[in-house]
């Protein structure tokens, strides 16, 4: 968490803020319910709430006091004789800048510490040119020439301050208007410009030296530090939710879906490693933000050489979140209303397993290597997820009438040449509910669901209640005229239509799944190039 | 664009600078090379560039402009000798007020200059009551009093500042924070806290005055407005890429993929509605901030009403992203290695084509009702979208012979009762390929391609070549021994199990094609909320 940049990159879903702290407001909820008795007891709710924040992470109580620190240390520069004597009342600026130069982490506060730096130098400058311009130009065109150099600084830096590329130094441009006018104004009233400013940059510098100071020796918190923690988390939340996610697709009976209206905007209460991995899609500007900062840091801790690459560690994260984009991909066939049935996920359940296991594993194994700065060949772990990724392929080969239609009655016959095959089909469908009867079998071995005798008739009746949870879209309206207009005569060749797209969607589930294993070729690539830049 | 926060939305990848003003750069970059001659000209390119962004958005312009005024006028009260000698010195704190508050639109200068003026008179009244307490204890504890006070205030402030719901307000805490050292240090030094905090409370209230006058005034940005026209482009990036997307699969010959290594990190130059997706996918951040800036805003132009529901705007926005999500899935689709063959992809072309583009004209006739601020019933293009999908569904279907495996030796039989299924598959093979003739044979009349004699053997020739394609995944020693260890005896039967991976791959396509139809739904839903909550 970083500030103002932390803020961005946090807020997504409307209700972020129940997403972030959910462990701690569902705590203090159960705690606000249970204890309406006193305030001594919600008094001490909200304190465990706070210590539980503090606890999460150490670096913010740290962060905390040591701002009050240096803020103290400013400030003792006035309170005591010696120093108030020899800088004067424009000391109060070396604190104004350390509450606003100081940031989380001592990249971010070298970086707005340069940003104020070179404004306050370039304002300088300006000032005292302008003013000894003014200066030289009469008493009665002063004011005008003033008037106009500040409306033209000010309409210039707020310009420039929108331009791409200079958006990052948008703090610059607001210091060096604000110091412009602030130097030139008080030169005209009080005189002496030169003076005004060099006061001001002396107590500006002081400020910065502390703030800096402070922030290098007492517990350091670098960017880089965060950036690298941040990267391997990205790969273990990847590699959870893909195992979460497949788990979820093939443990699932089909009928306890909730309603899709509820779910396409929740938070999936009972899918952490989900919502940990769309935290992850959404990282980018928090990766990009801790890279921007770290690049200001000197070598230090684990990272010793300078020019370390910390744009690479971005490059890794856009490459991991095309992985993640996959995952919630596969998320959504888990999710959607369309769902090939229980019986057909489930013999291709050890082939899926298998991917995806190795898969996360690979994913998690990259992550650790990663944490620990090594560089060791992948090349083990890829043949293997290739080669079980490629055992599914087979399988689903294999069994790919499984996903065809299961037609019985012909339908118009679209040509000459395709009418044999819709002689053919028949046989297949009874083909099919043989094999779905010795699979349902198989899986009661299992886990003990209740029985369900698996024929022709009842595989029917189960793809019929699917289309009916199918036929509950949200919208009413078109169901209605949708059934007025076909009459129900219509209604079992379509719901037919439905049963095959239903068993395609595992198609689309193994597919993702393929794809996601074809992008970890590029991911330990990009890994690699880092190992390698990096020197780990 | 939206000064700090505007930073966060839009760094998203490594060269988001580029991808930004591209447009911009390409063509300055082409000046540069042809105009090496003289400085001149590479001046008048970078004049051009000005004036390209200027024009891009006159806000831009506009908001330059309003800065310099607002500092113009502020600079006044002290250039005239009238006012200054009313509120003396203490005057240039107005226009430190001025250059921190302005903000780009209306909405985000309000939300500032509210945080600036509690965080203000919190400071203020901290000051007064710890100054007067350190008065009354005596000259020799003062000192001690003062340094502990700032020191606790500003670890308070810092922590506070990191608690996820006070996040957007970490600017107040700034705020408290310096001015808090700021009074009571100079109150110390100079005597007479409360009047110091007094006239920087005036300044202040003056400063943030003709801030929010000018900003509201002068050719007024809203927020609103900005938030409004933002959702309207986010529903046309998304129909737009949504038809590109499909074009460019119904299109493509599959032979002319750039690598995947290559693309997966690209910008895919030729598909600037894949961009803007993108963009939308990383849009919330800013539409929540939007949001945000919007809800300070008072009833204006368009929005008439109190309360306005702006955070609908970011509930159906979020809903929008789920269906952006399917159009990256659908791009994964057209840009992976494994790809139905031309021929299979052609098959469903009509029938895929509807449905995207009846799909496209749904969400942008829902953009142009948000746009128009209409309320139309959307049932009969529902409909038509509803009954097209069936349409594509039954087809696959029909169809659904051509998605299963073409193997012509049997495999390993599974089980007993799936060796029925065996036998029969070379004949539906032989099928294939007669379908598969006779589509070419259409697809020539339409455009004229070079003719592909397609047989059994010829469509098995471009199933290799598009499994040696395959092979080439960037981790090339997996790939040396993959076939080490298979020798090439294998070679056969895994490059047909890849056949059918590839053949699948379409009906992950329909099936992601189908999923955002379904999502469709929930969008016009959430549009209806909206017209309904915004009394369209």
């Amino acid at each position: 968490m970083n500030g103002k940049k932390g803020s961005c990159v946090e807020i997504n879903i409307p209700s972020s803020d129940t997403t972030k702290s959910t462990k701690q407001q569902l705590e203090s909820g159960k705690k606000k319910s249970a204890g309406n008795g006193g305030d001594l007891f919600s008094c001490k709710a909200w304190i465990e709430k706070v210590w539980e924040f503090a606890k999460e992470d150490s670096n913010r109580v740290i962060f905390s006091f040591k701002v009050g620190l240096a803020v103290l240390l400013v400030s003792l520069l006035i309170l005591f004789r010696a120093p108030y004597e020899v800088f004067g009342t424009n000391i109060i600026w070396s604190i104004l800048t350390v509450a606003i130069m100081f940031e989380y982490t001592v990249g971010a506060t070298f970086n707005r510490g340069f940003n104020r730096a070179l404004g306050s130098l370039l304002a300088g400058i300006l000032a005292i040119g302008v003013a000894q311009m003014a200066l030289s130009s009469g008493r009665g065109a002063e004011p005008f020439i003033i008037g106009t150099s500040i409306f033209f600084i000010g309409t210039v830096t707020s310009f420039m301050k929108l331009w791409p590329s200079l958006v990052p130094y948008e703090y610059g441009f607001r210091v060096i208007l604000f110091t412009y006018c602030l130097i030139i104004v008080s030169g005209y009233r009080m005189g002496n410009p030169l003076r005004t400013a060099m006061d001001r940059l002396y107590s500006i510098a002081i400020g910065g030296f502390v703030a800096v100071l402070v922030n290098v020796l007492v517990f350091p918190i670098w960017a880089g530090e965060q950036l690298h923690k941040e990267l391997v988390n990205n790969f273990n939340s990847v590699a959870d939710s893909l195992e979460e996610c497949v788990k979820k697709y093939l443990e699932d009976d089909g009928l306890d879906h909730p309603e899709f209206s509820n779910t396409v905007m929740d938070e999936f209460p009972d899918e952490p490693a989900y919502r940990k991995c769309k935290a992850t899609l959404n990282s980018s500007a928090k990766l990009e933000s801790l890279a921007i900062s770290a690049k200001w840091e000197p070598p230090h801790g684990r990272f010793r050489h300078f020019f370390y690459p910390w744009s690479e560690y971005v490059k890794v994260g856009a490459v991991l979140r095309y992985c993640a984009y996959e995952v919630m991909a596969l998320h959504g066939v888990l999710h959607s209303e369309i769902q090939a049935p229980y019986n057909l996920r489930i013999t291709f359940q050890s082939e899926i397993q298998e991917v995806a296991s190795q898969a996360a594993e690979l994913v998690r194994c990259l992550g650790k290597d990663i944490s620990n700065m090594e560089r060791s060949l992948k090349t083990c772990l890829l043949k293997r997820v290739h080669s079980s990724t490629e055992r599914l392929q087979r399988t689903i080969d294999m069994h790919s009438y499984l996903l065809t239609t299961t037609y019985c009655d012909p339908p118009p016959p679209p040509d000459n040449n395709s009418s044999k095959s819709v002689v053919l089909l028949p046989k297949l469908s009874s083909d099919l509910s043989n094999q779905l009867a010795e699979l349902e079998s198989k899986s009661l071995d299992k886990d003990s669901t209740p029985a369900v005798v698996v024929q022709g008739e009842s595989y029917h009746e189960m793809m019929r209640k699917q289309s009916r949870r199918l036929h509950s879209w949200p919208s009413r309206e078109v169901d209605a005229f949708a059934f007025e207009e076909e009459g129900g005569v219509d209604f079992l060749p379509r719901m037919r239509a439905l049963e095959s797209t239903a068993a395609l969607s595992l198609a689309t589930f193994t597919s993702l799944l393929i794809e996601f294993v074809v992008r970890l070729d590029h991911l330990v690539e990009a890994v690699d190039e880092l190992s390698k830049m990096a020197k780990f």
